[in-house]
């Protein structure tokens, strides 16, 4: 992915591009009260500028105003020196698991807040949109919807249930997020491990790592990259989980047994120019790692702000890395990540 | 983990000591008739050096005669310049989720025959024992008569059920191998994803290091090391799973949340200095990873010969790698695991 023609450096205090970060809308309907069902994830107001997202009566994670406020976002970018955002649905509205009519619902009434969110500062602020990605059909037309009001791509969760994105129908909605030139940003929601993950947060340590992992591992194997173009432009969260570092135990498999190699002609290696990654490693020897496996020009700024544990401040492990050159730290901080929301990018320097 | 005292450099043909590898014996009694219930493990021969590993009609895993066979279990080593072997029960035989008394009798059965296959050349070879884990007071009772017998440690799944090694009962366990001077090897047995998992050997690629971080974590957070005495030796398989790449993600959920500390009062890193873990990384850039975040004093050569997933050659990867000085390089292939196995030699040099 080269860096964008347009992308001549920024003042060095709007310099970082952050191409994932979580934003709830402040207002947002009573779900439980219209659907029943399992409990529906809402934002509990505690102070002027806190709050807890809620699941039903019970609290799912603290957070602050930065969450839905865009005056507070934009004070927080200023102060940590970044220039742009893109602002995707708190993982908490996946909701892959919904009935899908009550799915596109909240997608409908999410996308519509997040773009009037942005509106006001589109320098700034690049939305991507929600989708209920458990029906490709209807996933595809509110993707049409959203991009047609200014989305600029879309997050989706890393799986539907039991089926990982080599299955048919997710195959179908990534070729015509390809088709209208959509690229995707792959969040994990983790269901390994069952109670085991229930506590200490291991959900989030343990499992979501694990969840991409496996997404990436089962995109390969199971042939999605074969059927998918290579124009399509795909991003996963979390650093990519475990896998840049599992990559020799998947091609250590692929090459010495035969059942290990699913639908992927070529050993998993191979695959890596088809997806990119972000830099949410928290810690600077993994950081390495990564670059090593992925190489720079694979790998973008995705803090999570303003999650509760997002890195802080942004891009602090990326800046401060001394094994990147200053042509690497650029395109991870901020190339990388417009050429992934900008396809036009790519051509225009031909 | 110091070096061993008597660890005198080995001749060139016989440097490597291979802490882990998986032994099944060839005499093996027919647990379906006995038992009855889920499948049992079995080796079905197909022919003078082959075999299949079984459940009950299902196939489970080929494999060599070098599994049962210990004249071409020496052939091998002598091969491939290993100058010391630990048997363990292959992981077919950890049966973690089975009634207690026939757990028990498989374990018997299984270490009997290991001592016996050991007997012939102790120089060569040293059995761990196997025990029912999912009950604590036999597998203590189980363990003393193994190493009464000769066995010189223990190999335990990492779970048992909903249960991780901080469960008060296996806690009780691992206290009575300290007391015993028996070192312990943690090995994976995958639960995680279900069905997802069940495909393409991703249980062994994914589900098994997640399984070994999830493990090291639970051990950390639930406050197992706090409970458990210095002179525990504990080594954890497939070269400590994800946890080496993802300490930095626990680290930061440790830092900054409450709810992500559990009983542990200091950061996870804090703990490293606690267990081993193996050199099955199976690649160098991860390799390298981890031993920037274990120390080369915390990592031993584990291969998991004759798995059809085994590295080839064993302590290949160790070998060639760069980045490794001499005295890193020898203390994996060898110091490393006669500490492991030979407390003595922690003492011995004051």
């Amino acid at each position: 992915v080269p860096s964008h023609p347009d992308s001549r450096p920024l003042s060095p205090d709007r310099s970082i591009v952050d191409a994932h970060t979580f934003f709830f809308p402040e207002a947002w309907p009573d779900l439980d009260l219209k659907f029943g069902g399992p409990p529906w994830p809402w934002l509990r107001r505690t102070g002027p500028d806190t709050g807890t997202l809620m699941l039903g009566n019970q609290p799912f994670q603290p957070c602050t105003a930065s969450l839905w406020d865009m005056a507070r976002r934009t004070a927080d970018m200023d102060a940590q020196s970044v220039g742009h955002q893109v602002l995707c649905a708190h993982p908490l509205l996946l909701l892959a698991e919904r009935p899908p009519a009550q799915a596109l619902f909240c997608a409908k009434v999410y996308n519509d807040a997040a773009l009037k969110a942005c509106e006001a500062d589109k320098a700034r602020f690049t939305p991507l949109a929600q989708v209920p990605l458990q029906d490709a059909d209807l996933a595809c037309r509110e993707l049409e919807r959203a991009l047609q009001g200014g989305h600029k791509g879309v997050q989706i969760a890393n799986h539907v249930g039991g089926r990982d994105l080599d299955d048919p129908g997710l195959i179908t909605f990534l070729q015509h997020c390809d088709s209208l030139g959509a690229p995707v940003y792959v969040m994990p929601w983790s269901d390994l491990g069952g109670q085991r993950l229930r506590r200490h947060l291991l959900d989030w340590s343990i499992g979501l790592p694990a969840e991409i992992h496996l997404s990436i591992a089962a995109m390969i194997l199971g042939g999605a990259f074969e059927a998918l173009p290579k124009s399509l432009r795909l991003c996963f969260a979390s650093g990519g989980g475990a896998f840049p570092y599992m990559l020799g135990r998947l091609e250590q498999a692929w090459r010495r047994r035969d059942v290990a190699r699913g639908r992927a002609p070529r050993p998993p290696g191979a695959y890596l120019d088809r997806f990119c990654v972000d830099a949410d490693v928290g810690d600077a020897r993994a950081l390495r790692l990564l670059v090593d496996v992925m190489g720079p020009e694979r790998i973008l700024l995705g803090s999570g702000y303003p999650s509760p544990l997002a890195e802080q401040p942004v891009g602090g492990l990326v800046r401060e890395a001394a094994f990147l050159d200053e042509a690497a730290r650029t395109a991870i901080l901020q190339g990388n990540a417009r050429a992934f929301l900008e396809p036009s990018a790519r051509t225009v320097s031909t």
